[in-house]
Formats: C-alpha cells, structure tokens, sequence
C-alpha cells in the first residue's frame, strides 16, 4: 500500500506484524480464561480498548517508507516510542525535491496556534511566489556551494525546512494510536495531518477491529471522526 | 518452531517482521549511495555491526511465546525495550507446574557470582528431595487456600519462585541482540542460558548474516562462540 | 520522607530532580511568548495537563527508595519508563522478611478481577495460619539448602512471592503519574495501591500543582480523589 | 554552569539529580555485600563501568538548556532515551540568529563521512559569502511571508536548517554516556562535537568517578582522550 501526500512526499506500507489476532492471542495469554468479557475475538478487542489495556496492542508492528519535508519529519521524530532510519544530508546530496503548498494559511487572532487557509487569491499567489523564490534561491546556493567543493554536510546548511526527505518508521500499534491522537487532530498542523490521515486508513484496513475499538475508546482527536477512510 | 526448555517450559517463535534485508533496506533509506562500503548486501550488515549502526536492525521484530519459571521472568522482564504480556495470577489458578532442576549447583570462594555443578550424588539427591518437598509444601498450601475461599491474587503470595509463568515478548533485533550479550553468557544463570541459546538459534535461522556479524563484531558473552547451533 | 508501608515495607524519597517550576520552565522554552494561556505559573501548569501537553513533566525526576513483597515489584516492573536496580537474590541471602497481610480477601462472583476483605475471623485465621505455616516451611527448606551447599542463585527457587525485596527506583513525573492512573486505583491489587497512595503524598508534596492539576485533568483512578492525603 | 558554543549557541546546566555517590547507592542495592569487589566507592565505579553494569548510573540525572541550529539539533533528538522541549516555530517567530560557521570544510575523497577544514581563504570567503547571502534572502523571505499575513508554521517553511533553536534536555548518565560515544567522536559532524566536548566537561566537573571509569572501561569516541578538558 502507497500513497501520495502533499505535493511530492508518499507514505508506503513496507511490512506488518501480526493483525487484530495478535491483540487477541496476548491478551489470552494475560488473562487466561480469568477475564470476565465473552471470549468473543472482536469483543475482546473492544474490552481491552475501553479499560485501557493498550499492552496487548504493542504486539502489532508496522514499518513504513516516508517521504515528507524536514518540518514535518522533526515533528514526527518526537515520538520516541519507535525506530527511525532516515537518509542523510551528511552523506547523500539532496535532490531538487521541496513541499510547494497549493495554499496559504493565516494565523487566527483568538488562537495563536491555529491557521486557517485564506480565500484570496493575491495574497495567495503573492506568498506562493515568495515561497517559491526562497526555495529556487536556498537550492541555486546549495549548488554552487557543492561545485566550488563545500562539504556536504555544511552546505546543507542553507537548505529550507521544505526540503523532502525520506525515512523507514518501525512502529507498534500503542505507539502509532498515540502519533494518530496527536498528528490526526485538527491541532496539528495541516502538512503532518495528511500523512497521519493516511496511517489511520492503512491502520484500519489492517486491524479493522482494533481500529474501530480505538475511534470508538481511545481517539482524543476530531478529523477521524465521522469521515469515510 | 517452538523447542523445549528446561523440564516443563518452552520457547515459540510466533512471528517475525522482515529478515536480513529489512536492515538493508533501512540502511540504504539512511546511507543512500553516500556509503563507502561495498553495495553487497552482506557487506553491508558486516559494515553496519562492526560500526556500532545498530538502527537498522530495529526493523527486524520478533513475537515470541515463552514458558519459564517466574525467577527467569524477573530476570527477562528487565530489559525494557520491548512488550510483554504475562499470564495473570491474580486472574488465573496457577497450575501444578513447577521447574524442578535435574542437577544441583554450588557457589564458589573465588568469585560469589559463579555458581558451578556439583559431582555429588548424595549433596543432589538431598537437595533436590528439599526443594522437591518444599515447591509440594507451597503448591499444596495454595490449593487449600483457594479451597477456604481466599483470592487468587492472595493464595499466591505463597507459591515459590519455580512455579512457572507464561508470556508474549514482542522484541527488535536490536534488543535481542543485548539480551544475548547479557544472558547467552556464563555470568547469567543456568535457566536463563538455556532460553537464550534457543532465541540465538532461532535468530541465527531467521537472520542468519545479522547473526553472524553479531557474533563476530558484537557479542559480548561467552557460550555462543564456536558452539554449534 | 520516608513511610512505612504494608507489615514490614517502606518506601523512601531518595532525591528529586525540580519541582513544579521544572515543568513550568521546559513549557516556556517550548511555547515562548505564544502560548495562548496566562503566562501565570499555576495557569500554565493546568493548561498543560488539561490539554494533555504531558513532556514537560518528564523535566520532573523522583528517586526512591522502595521495600516491597516480590508479587508487588513483578507488577511496579511492567512500568518500562524508568530505572530500577533491586536486590539479587543470586549474590545475596535473604533475610527472614516475608509479608504476611493481615486480612483475608476472596474473589467476588460478579468479577473475577476482584477481592474483598472478608469479615468471617473464622476464615481469616485459618487463612493465616496457612499462609504463616507456608511460609515458614519454605523459608526453613531455603536456609537447609544454604547449609548444605546449594548455590544461593537456585536455592531461592523455593523462596515465596511474598519475600521481601529492595530496589531504587528512577521516575520521571510523567511516568509516575502513568503509574497512579494504574496503581493508585480500586482494580489494582490493594498491596500496591498502599504504596501508589504514599507516592501520591510525596508527588503532592513536592509537586503540589502538578498535583492538583493531574487529579483534575487527568487522573483516570479512583482511590486518591476526595481523600485526605 | 553556561558555556558558549559555536558562534551564537550554548549549553547550560539547569539541574542535576545525584552525583557519583548515587550510581554507588543504587549498586549497593543490588548487590549488597555479595558482590565480589572492594567495596570502597571509586573502585565500585569502575568495576561497574569495567563489566558494563550501566544501570546504576541511570539514576544520575542532568537537566540541559541547549541552543544550538536546527541541523544540530536534528541529529540530537535521534537520542530517544531522553526528554525534549523544543521553541516551536508554529507558535513564536524566529529571531535574526542563524549558524554561520567561521570555516569552511571539504569532503574527502576516500571517505565520503569526512569533511576537513580548507585553509584556502579565497574559497573560504567565496563559500561564506554565499552561505551569508542565502541565509539572509532566506529570512527577508520569511519576514516578508509573516508581513503579508502568512501563518508562522507556513512561513518558516523558508527558514535554513542553520537556524538557532532551543531546548531543554533531561537525559541520565548512561544515556548521556551513549551520547559521548557516538557525539564526541571525530565521525559526528563538526557542529554537535562542540557541544559533545561540553557536556563532557560538565560530566566530568560533576561526576568525575564515572567520568574517568567511561573515558577508561566504555568510551568508543576520540576526541575526549588525552584532551584536557
């Protein structure tokens, strides 16, 4: 499973361990027949869920190729609870990849952390050429900054935040229920929605119980809800 | 693949995420063609261990199911880079299942961590009838506790170290990897050793180049060098 | 500060790393002048834990000192975000301290994750005398197999889960208050909850805000909530 | 304790929980008298670093206050075992303040994770006059971006990886240990060996029994030997 978000990022489905079943045979080993729920799979799933047994899940792993922009990637590499490979300025140069929004957002005076996209079209396309220019300019700099025989890993210091890069994420379903509460909220920001959006879809297509259980128990975030994955 | 371990326990692989060419595959995502090595497959796992880039062999996750007494439950429960779901005594009857050792150890003057087997029949048939009699003693009084009706999560406050316990461990190469350098060693307790031999055999079978680069760049202990496994 | 806790337990502040002001401090570097809150300490403190901002209180650091029956450590064990070095039991004797409660709980019909105190003296003695004679018995076979020359390492394999152990504990504020939505609740096994609840006094001790607002906001247990710590 | 590093960054010292002594009480702890070394503190220090007995020295604890630039601070957070505030560019505007270095390194031909320092100044003065030149069109662009109303989260998207950021670190000793190892090492980058020497020094001020023992027993760097620091 692959799928494309933002302008140039993707977001791939490498490998998974185990599946709903997973939860279902920990969680037997744990409390044997001992456990007051119906022996029921799915009911299981939702009673483990709904009082916050969340062990059992991390039976579940899911390693995944991304692709998304620097800014991005350093919001996500603050969940610590799973493992990053992620290419390397240092040793690689980077290609002409940068996110290019396809809109524009204004900060909101009644929230500071809030951003709303804005509807006019000048604003828009007056930000849209400054992004633009900044980025071509930072690039042309990296460039010639390599041709005159600078180090990779110091001329990279001029490279935007836009910057694609790429990295394999290792993750248990605990861990990745926790990212979904945080990145999959109308709180975070626009970019790092998209992708987590696109989890929650693989995550549904894979453990279709767990996730239910988990919108139904678990979620504290608002765009899952409601919306056909 | 499931092996026997010790008189009563066992070792199950349940499932494995990827395989040799999972660290492969992250390292390059890291390396890209920025790497001095040899682009070999091989190479590059003996590249990556030798040089402490322990990060992709996180990719590489095992499920294990494991049978053993709870004095080497407490010693696996230590390394914390990793899930566990254990059988629940407070929510279960312990079965009659008790490790009973076929020999008997002493301990040395030279050196209080050593523990070393002793020759002599009479010493073990005295020890082995105490401890036999006394695990009898314990399990029996047990019994007779739940029978008056005490909770289970009570009765057990009797039940000795050897009763055995059951878990799920869900575990990253990587992890594995220093739970062999700590417990397939000499300086590990017998019972342990035994579990620890059987998870390098497994992960010599799995990944069978991450394992050997383990052994020759990594691994610290002393019981799987020149042993075949 | 130290407590005594249960028959013959304790549990010890060793030392603390900041106070309420730690996490005050760490928020402020992250959210500059942004935040939307009051910039009143106490107000920020309750903004964070209401809306779930919980990595500023990992900048708050406990270490105790704990004395516990060894069914408690196995359960304080499961919690994987801290650091823990305990007693063994493989390089020194134990000492003649086991727990012997001093009430009788049975499992309730309705639900086999619970246990009341019986009130039937009857039944609390007999229940007693078993326990105490189990004990004995195990703690008598464990000294004979020192005396003979059993190795301490697998002459403890008699021993009961009720033996007494000692470990320090390293614990950061998040972690801990993890800890008191699991142990410092009604489900939890009433020998822990003992200590959950001193943990409780000293977190609200030295942390009172911190306190105050994790009983508001994010406290999912029953027991600490209207009682008189 | 604040030092100054690189041409705007520093690295303060907020906090610290314990000292040499407290890796000593916590070994004492688990091995009690059982184990088979003078028990004087110095030597209980080294035999624990000597035969890899790191966890006593996870209840040593430091609290930093860090600013360092973006492509720094990216190689920093792959430390997991620790905790981290970061300033957000979502919610606060960035100050004029970017790295720019006062030498200019090349790769080298036989080993592409090299670079060295040129002593050719007019290279040198080409190469920094177009990292100045990019980073200061990089942020007119973002100042420009902000003018028009563009949201921060968005307009940073422009900023260099060569921007200064802040944060607060919470990390012990043995995590801090691992750091070294691979930071204070002539194979990490330039930038974050500045700082790596720093917190050196700092460890060493404040613990300097188990500095000596990790320079001695478990450093694998090369920079931190014969240096006086």
């Amino acid at each position: 499973m692959e799928y494309k978000v933002l302008d140039k990022g993707f977001l791939r489905l490498v490998d998974i361990l185990g599946d709903d079943y997973s939860a279902v045979k920990a969680a037997r080993v744990s409390y044997g027949k001992g456990i007051k729920t119906p022996d029921k799979d799915k009911k299981l799933i939702f009673y483990l869920m709904e009082h916050k047994h969340e062990t059992p899940f991390e039976h579940i792993v899911f390693t995944f190729h991304v692709k998304t922009p620097i800014f991005v990637a350093r919001q996500w590499f603050r969940h610590r609870i799973g493992s990053f490979n992620e290419a390397s300025l240092r040793y690689t140069e980077l290609k002409d990849e940068f996110y290019i929004p396809n809109h524009i957002r204004k900060n909101v005076k009644e929230d500071k952390q809030k951003a709303v996209k804005v509807e006019d079209e000048d604003l828009k396309n007056m930000a849209l050429e400054l992004i633009n220019k900044a980025i071509e300019d930072s690039y042309r700099a990296y460039k010639e900054l390599l041709k005159i025989g600078v180090a990779r890993e110091m001329a990279r210091i001029v490279l935007p935040m836009s910057s694609y890069t790429q990295f394999y994420w290792t993750v248990n379903a605990r861990s990745l229920m926790n990212f979904l509460n945080l990145r999959a909220d109308s709180h975070a920001q626009f970019e790092i929605q998209q992708y987590a959006i696109k989890i929650a879809e693989i995550f549904k297509e894979k453990c279709p119980w767990t996730f239910e259980a988990f919108l139904k128990f678990n979620y504290r975030g608002d765009i899952l809800k409601g919306v056909e994955l």
